[in-house]
């Protein structure tokens, strides 16, 4: 894209200007830059280098870096900056972002930040700092233009003439006298009325807003289904604290993403704040630790076997292709429960119907799979009946390892926890023992009655 | 959420009405909630439900519920519509989604309803097609608001009160007389400006806009980091074709984080479009023929090794744990590479060094999996030596899955190959035979060495 192409022309130019170590040009040419493009340039650079982009910027353009960049370089920045320059950057920050950035310093830290703030933002960033961080109130920006009914549009426009380019102002909100909800009017809807009319004769009465307890996903499918640019935050009383504008939304549906692909490999997407590898292990060991114990189970069954089923030399050379198989199965089924879940595009009382198309699915590629690895088999010379019993466990196995894939998130979704943990280790080691079984008994069936 | 508990009161009202037969009554009950989430509802309910539903829709709310329904359902309702109404559903509905509608018929079926067409809106709409459906052009929207720069605000509020609910509001863009973008002017800045400014004036003159074959990807990228509330798009002259509103690039995250997840899963989101099980086999079989014919890969080496290994029954039983403890560090491996590519935050300069972190991780995790295996191992009273080889083999398989589960998705990456597929059950399958080598080799030379 020509944008990315200027992009690295640009950086070029930037790195010249690091090398030349003369502080005065570099501060000079990064106003000339937008703010997020530096954020974005500063994962190519280094730590030296950063830190003196950092120190060259002001407070606003600081404040838009340090909210764009990445978790492992925001903290290693805010480790550089005492905590009244912190304070000093997060109050030309919107309030939600600021709040962001206090909440992941450390509790000390982030309490000499906010003493360091004027009295308004401290009380108003104390306040959303009480929120639950993946909650509406987590997520909202309090400052929003909220006016009483007898307004005019006049009146409106006068109000986003004062506000900073920090607060919400895709739409104007009309409120009572305790602060209530009764309507909306938008900024489009603002613009083409007549300035004289009165807020309350042109505002949407219908209108849509989240509490403030609300879960920031939730939020999310609200602005995505109507197209929104904002939605209103209101307390239990119907009084308005805030609104989500869109832009916040965009990172919550990438966090949400991020979220699901982690935990559907077993991690978490906290293990990218930090560069270290012990910070990552941290994360990811858990969920080898539980794989591993889980493992046993496939380790006693084939021990089990090893003594009992006829031909085990034989045999044992085909577990590899039948637990693959199983496991690939698996994950599709698993991977398409998840993320029909996610997307809220399987109503409950269709779950059954899609465990059963799975299983269905399954069995087909079962089938075709099961007689492509027999005539594998009997073409390399194995004894007849173990290509019989490889085939026929592989479509069984495949069959099974769909209904766990598929039902597993569903009974965690009806449980109540995330049903993405469904497709990580946990499920393909049940499934390694229960596909091994499959093959194992079968085989010793097929093998003891025709051999 | 309060939101969702009404939405399930009223489709309760809705079933009644549908057991009722009234369809007047059905009609006026749906002009009364939104078509948002009509299509919603659809989901939960019957085939026959669904089509008279659509009958009682007057077009504008049609168009909102089949732009809104998932895939399988639209299809289905598609079906039952003649082009004729086709195309005057469409004629409601903003033209990117009129273009995404007509683009999902047949070619004969999209040709008739293009006929049926009024004249403006059809050559509009083969132009729209033209566009290949993931660029800029393929999602843009044509209908803006652009004006010379000699325009006053007055004008664009003007401008403003013409233009229907389908075009593109979040701004006015400002062009020369043959169509080449000047400047943006915001609607905010549009609003708190004086009604008689030039908007040569006002306007914003450092427009980010993207040309119109631009990737979808890159164009969510830009209205993301910039938190646009639309981008404008242009050809290779720089005239001004349309925009892209941050409604569709909601879409395209949620779209390009669904593929990514399929893609990982060996499957594609093309099986969400029906629910038939064999066009879900269809998606899913090529990537299960792969893995089948890769776990050829690891029956030869357990055969080769059947008959050279000492031990080779006791050895045997651990293979589903060498397996599985790879195929899962691998996992975390790829994953994380997968999204640290897809969010942009893995620079090319840092692949080397991403991969040696993942090593490095990797073998930490490794040599602790590795030494609670071995003491297992011992604990079950087998050979000594292969306790050593297993928790060795462990360990060093461990490391090898995730140098490959790292740099493969890296590799493709540099090829211009999606790396999703990376995670697939195309590495898993590598990953098994490399571990499986390992494994045995390890356990060949410690047994013959020491045994």
């Amino acid at each position: 894209m020509a944008d990315l192409e200027t992009d690295s022309g640009v950086l070029r130019e930037l790195r010249a200007l690091l090398r030349e170590g003369e502080e005065e040009a570099l501060a000079i040419f990064l106003k000339l830059v937008r703010p997020e493009d530096i954020a974005d340039w500063l994962d190519e650079l280094s730590a030296e280098d950063r830190r003196r982009i950092l120190a060259a910027l002001d407070e606003e353009s600081a404040g838009t870096v340090l909210a764009d960049a990445t978790p492992s370089i925001r903290a290693e920045l805010l480790d550089e900056l005492s905590p009244e320059e912190v304070a000093r950057i997060a109050e030309t920050m919107p309030l939600d972002e600021a709040a962001d950035l206090i909440g992941d310093l450390e509790d000390e830290e982030g309490e000499e930040v906010l003493q360091h703030l004027g009295d308004e933002d401290e009380k108003a960033l104390r306040d959303l700092l009480e929120y639950d961080e993946e909650s509406a109130g987590g997520i909202m920006n309090p400052n929003v233009v909220a006016l009483e009914p007898d307004a005019t549009v006049d009146d409106a426009v006068a109000r986003l003439r004062t506000v900073g380019d920090d607060a919400v102002t895709a739409a104007v909100y009309v409120v009572d006298a305790s602060g209530r909800l009764l309507g909306v009017v938008r900024l489009r809807n603002l613009v083409t009325a007549r300035p004289g009319a009165r807020l309350g004769d042109i505002m949407e009465r219908d209108v849509i807003s989240v509490p403030v307890e609300a879960d920031q996903e939730d939020v999310a499918d609200i602005v995505e289904k109507y197209d929104f640019l904002a939605v209103p935050v209101v307390d239990a009383e119907g009084r308005l604290l805030g609104a989500v504008s869109v832009d916040d939304i965009l990172d919550v549906i990438e966090e949400e993403a991020s979220e699901d692909i982690y935990k559907m490999a077993g991690s978490s997407s906290a293990e990218e704040e930090s560069e270290s590898i012990l910070h990552t292990a941290r994360y990811r060991f858990p969920w080898l630790l539980i794989c591993l114990a889980g493992t046993q189970l496939s380790t006693t069954v084939m021990s089990l076997f090893s003594h009992r089923v006829p031909l085990f030399d034989q045999i044992s050379i085909f577990t590899p292709a039948i637990m693959a198989m199983g496991g690939n199965t698996s994950l599709q089924s698993s991977t398409t429960t998840v993320r029909r879940l996610a997307l809220d595009t399987l109503p409950k009382n269709r779950y059954p119907i899609h465990v059963v198309r799975e299983i269905l699915t399954a069995l087909i590629m079962g089938l075709g799979c099961g007689i492509a690895e027999a005539v594998v088999a009997l073409a390399l010379g194995h004894n007849p009946l173990v290509g019989v019993a490889v085939g026929l466990a592989m479509a069984m196995g495949m069959s099974a390892a769909s209904l766990l894939g598929a039902s597993m998130p569903l009974i965690l979704d009806l449980l109540g926890i995330d049903p993405a943990v469904a497709s990580g280790p946990l499920v393909s080691t049940i499934n390694d023992s229960l596909g091994l079984t499959i093959y194992f008994t079968v085989a010793t069936v097929i093998l003891m009655q025709f051999g």
